[in-house]
């Protein structure tokens, strides 16, 4: 019975909503594998520490990368 | 004295090489920030749990990205 397999996966839910650059701690993404048939983006909140899954196929995770990129290149001159 | 500011960067060298999408465990994301004025990225590798430093600006990031995409919509029908 393959469904009696457990997956691990991280993510429950998955948010659409968009995520500010500036209150990014970090931003992990996950390959799809044996353990979980997904790809999964967690971003990780400064200030609350909070985790949030994100749908990579969202507008809002390409905006964030791109955002994350010109950030950098703003900051490091 | 600016420079004598400690920096808290994650890496101290920063690899062009690709990464083999099936070999990463994950890939790390952490924007600039005050610890550290550069953007960052680390590829945990599968087996060896090996840390690598990724220039962001590299073509093997852009390719790695493209290719997780890729990999969970084969993955994940």
């Amino acid at each position: 019975m393959p469904l009696s397999r457990t997956t691990r996966c991280n993510c429950i839910q998955i948010s659409n909503r968009s995520v500010n650059p500036k209150s990014l701690e970090k931003l992990e993404l996950i390959p799809a594998s044996e353990s979980c048939p997904r790809f999964e983006i967690i971003a990780t909140m400064k200030k609350s520490g909070e985790k949030r899954c994100l749908n990579p196929e969202s507008k809002a995770i390409k905006n964030l990368l791109k955002a994350l990129r010109n950030e950098r290149s703003k900051r490091a001159p």
